[in-house]
């Protein structure tokens, strides 16, 4: 309790795989925060340099929750990928934590990427601080609807557009991930913990092979889970996506306006404007995406 | 309607990929059938050298009606994968087979497995001809229900074998797929057009990089979707499963009771008792799939 007075305290940034940790590092410095950098090791594939940081293992709870008292820190926003779940054995808590956490090493070996997600934060509640979300921070990196470049989706995209939210919602509703990919009104990739990128490079590849049409384009979909808490990782898309999905020789890309996060949008816009690709925002649960 | 007569007539195996064609193909000439091979190109990878047999492209069906009506086709099983959808340019039907199927080419540009299936079957019968299953041929390749081999699920494998099974239905609703990949109670993969031993493959590049835990097994579900046809193309384990399966990293596999399809029995058992691994039939509308 006595650490409820730094609720407004200093800016923490858990940072895991990803652009996304460095891009919310500097769109917080823009702001005039001080941000503070958790690096999860083993996650993180950028420098941070320029900023106070440490270096933790995922599950190193005592460290980070020295560091915040230590720093005072009262806000603390996670972001980028975690590919390794952190195994119970990994997970070293203070004991006053495993008091406040009975179900903590259960969930970590039972549940979906949302309910660790929901533990973590509650980890950190439990420290003082307050979990606040990258949009918060950054609002403007939040997907618009609508056509973010030059081209827009037509007749067949707005067709896999429907079939890839059909599949992503139930993928979501599982808890199991957010991602699919639909070629002529047939979902042919489903996103598991492989992530987007790898996803997209076998849309390339069984294409290459000849078991997806070469005639017929096709459309990633990514969108939040129904249940997400924005607070959690939301569904990230950027240059490297474009790229990807050039490869795998789709149409474009939709992304859930509002609840996915748009980075360097102004070189992923102008990447997919030169390859002739759509990106756009889209409401689910509107009729074509809310496209129409 | 000249041709009612034939629905007894001579047995035609319609072939794809994989194993299954040649074993029915054997286990029809073990039952006194004298088996017409139609072989379809760029699918076929075995030989059916001791067969009658014709060669021909997945969309040339006037190839089909003509054989089917020259040897007295009466009764026909598709069997094996077809990996590459066939074009509707590809699609070479009779004038007669088009006036009977006016939403041929729309089905085939727009839906999903299971549609193009029926498609099919409605095709062969158009041509005066009974569309059968594989089981109805060779009834013991159907998988039993409980463990097949020396191992039996234990309780990680049941939870993961329920996870498996319900990311497996909502793929199956959905027409998508019918395999997934639960580690740890958590699906990490499911299936699209890759095919089960591809996205095994994954699983085993995942568990090597560190992205699913080293310590937790896992199961590989495949259902039948709920609405298949048993005529239509049904969920096959074999030797190559097993082997796949233990290059994940995988407990076991369980697949569904009654509607799918074991080949070469004898040594699947043989490689999953030697690799210490189960392979069991599952009924997924019972709980625990029907184990407990």
């Amino acid at each position: 309790m006595a650490r409820q007075g730094y609720s407004d305290g200093r800016l923490a940034i858990i940072a895991g795989r990803g652009l996304l940790p460095l891009h919310l590092a500097r769109a917080a410095r823009a702001e005039g925060e001080d941000p503070f950098i958790v690096a999860l090791k083993d996650e993180v594939d950028h420098r941070f340099d320029d900023f106070e940081s440490i270096s933790v293992g995922v599950g190193n709870l005592a460290a980070i929750e020295k560091s915040f008292r230590d720093l005072k820190i009262g806000r603390v926003v996670m972001s980028g990928g975690v590919a390794r779940r952190p195994e119970w054995r990994d997970i070293r808590p203070t004991f006053k934590t495993i008091l406040k956490m009975p179900s903590v090493v259960r969930t970590l070996m039972s549940h979906g990427d949302d309910t660790v997600l929901q533990m973590v934060i509650k980890l950190i509640e439990a420290m003082g601080c307050t979990v606040i979300g990258a949009h918060e921070i950054a609002p403007a990196l939040l997907a618009r609807l609508g056509p973010l470049g030059q081209v827009s989706p037509t007749g067949d995209d707005l067709r896999d557009i429907e079939k890839g939210t059909e599949a992503a919602l139930a993928l979501g509703q599982l808890d199991i991930g957010q991602g699919a990919v639909s070629v002529g009104g047939r979902v042919v990739a489903m996103e598991g913990v492989e992530g987007t990128d790898a996803m997209l490079q076998r849309v390339a590849e069984l294409r290459q092979s000849g078991r997806i049409s070469a005639r017929r384009r096709g459309v990633l979909v990514k969108l939040c889970k129904p249940q997400q808490d924005m607070r959690a990782d939301l569904p990230t898309i950027g240059p490297s996506t474009v790229e990807s999905a050039v490869k795998a020789g789709l149409a474009g890309i939709a992304v859930e306006a509002g609840r996915a996060l748009v980075l360097e949008e102004q070189a992923m816009i102008a990447a997919a404007d030169a390859a002739g690709i759509f990106v756009c925002g889209i409401e689910p649960s509107l009729d074509h995406g809310g496209l129409q």
